[in-house]
C-alpha cells in the first residue's frame, strides 16, 4: 500500500540525488500525495543580468516541484520524466526566499498533468512571480529508479 | 548604426553579468543578428537523479540563448525580458558538451518570438535533446541596462 | 467608472461580433471582472475523426473565454489580442454540453495572464477535459474597438 | 511496408472524417512522411470581432496539420491524439487563403513532437501569422481507427 510515509521517502530520496537542486540550495519543504513544495533562499550565484533570480533558476525549481508532485501519484516502480512545460513570468523574481509549489491536475496512466506556482517572499509580502503547466511521463520497468 | 560588433559587445556584456551562466560554466559561442549559440560542458553539479543534465539546466541555458537572440535585434536602449517559454524534452540530456541555439522567428515592436534547440554532443555524435519556443519583451527607457 | 454592467455589455458586444463563436453555437454564460464562462452544446459539425469534439474546437472556445476574461480587466479604450496559449488535453471531449472557464491570474499594464478550464458535461457527471494558459495583450488607442 | 500511397490514403481518410475541417472548408493540400499541408480559404463564418480569421480557427487547423504529420510516421494500427500544443500569434490573420504546415521534429515510440506554421496569403504576398509546437501521442491496439 502507498502510505504518505512511503511517498515522502521516495520523493526525498530522489530529490537528494538531483545535484542541481543541491547546487542551487533548494530544499524540499512539503510533500503530499499530488502536491510538493520546494523552497530556495536567494542566491546571487543564480541571478540574471539585473541581479534578480534568473528565469532559468525559477523554471528549474518549478520543474522539480511539478515532477515530484507527479512522482507522488505514480506507482512505486515508476520513474518520472518531464515531457514538456510552459512557464509564464509575471514580474522580476525579487525576494529573500522563494517558494515553488507543484500540484497534480490530472493523473493518467502514462501522462500526469501538473501545475506550478513560484512566489517571491520579502519583507513587503509575497508575490506570484511565475506559473507553470507541465506534462510528466510515468516510465515503468526499465530498471530506472525514481 | 547597429553593427555586428555593437551587437556582440552588447550581448557578451550582458551575458557576463548573468551569474547563473557563470555558475553553470556556460560560454557564448556565436552571436549574430537574430541568432545566438551558447555552449556548456557537462557538469555533474547540474544533473538530475539519474546523472543526466537536469531539464532545468537545459531550459535555463536555452532561455538565455533565446533571450540574447531577442536582444540582438532590439534597439540599443532596450532591455530584454522573458514573457514565457515552452520547452519539449525529446531524450535524456546525455553528452560531454551541449550546444544551445536561439533564433529569432519574428521581431515585433514590443514582442520578439524566438525558438531554441538544445543538442547533446558525445563521441557517438550529436542529438537534439530539447526544443523551445519563447516570447521575449523589449523594455525601453526605464534606466534598465541590457 | 468601470461597473460590472459596463464590463458585461462590452464583453457581450464583442463576443457577438465573433462570427466563429456564432458558427459554433457558443453562448456567453457568465461575465465577472476577471472571469468569463462560455457554454457550447455538443455539435456534430465540430467534431474530429472519432466523433468527439475536435481539440481545435475546445481550444477556440477556451481562447475566447480567456480573451474575454482578459478584456474584462482592461481599460475601456483597449482591445485584446492573444499573444500565445498552451492547451493540454486530458481526455476525449465527450459530453452533451461543454463549459469553458477563463480566469485572470495576473493583470499587468500591457500583458494579462489568464488560465482556462474546459469541462464536458454528460448524464454521468462533469469531467475536466482540457486546461489552457494564455497571454493576452492590451492594445490601446489605435482606433480598434474591443 | 509503408508506402507514401498508404500514408496519403490513411491521412486523407481520417481527415475526411473530421467534421470540423469540413465545416471550416479546409482541404488537405500535401501529405508526405512527416509533413502535412492544409489550406483554408478565408471564410467570414470563422472570424473574430475585427473581421480577421479567429485565432481559434488558426489553432484548430494547425492542430490538424500537426496531428496528421504525426500520424504519417506512426504504425498502421495507431491512432493519434493531441497531448498538448502551444501557439504563438505574430500578427492578425489576414489573407484570402491560409496555409498550415505541420512537420515532425522527433518521432519517439509513444510521443511525436511536431511543429506548425500558419501563413496568410494575399495579393501583397505571404506572411507568417502563427507558429505551433505540439506533442502527439500514438495510441495502439484499442480498436480505435486512425
Amino acid at each position: 500500500m502507498k502510505t504518505l510515509e512511503n511517498i515522502i521517502t521516495r520523493v526525498q530520496d530522489s530529490f537528494d540525488k538531483q545535484a542541481l537542486m543541491t547546487t542551487m540550495g533548494a530544499r524540499m519543504a512539503e510533500v503530499a500525495q499530488g502536491r510538493v513544495v520546494i523552497e530556495l533562499p536567494f542566491n546571487p550565484a543564480l541571478t540574471q543580468q539585473h541581479g534578480f533570480l534568473h528565469g532559468g533558476t525559477v523554471a528549474a525549481v518549478l520543474d522539480s516541484a511539478c515532477g515530484y508532485a507527479g512522482l507522488s501519484v505514480m506507482d512505486d516502480d515508476s520513474a518520472v520524466l518531464t515531457v514538456e512545460f510552459k512557464v509564464n513570468y509575471l514580474r522580476p523574481a525579487i525576494g529573500d526566499l522563494f517558494r515553488f509549489e507543484g500540484q497534480v491536475v490530472n493523473a493518467g496512466k502514462t501522462l500526469v498533468l501538473t501545475e506550478g506556482r513560484a512566489y517571491g517572499i520579502s519583507p513587503n509580502g509575497e508575490k506570484l512571480i511565475a506559473t507553470m503547466s507541465a506534462t510528466m511521463m510515468c516510465v515503468r520497468g526499465k530498471g530506472i529508479s525514481a
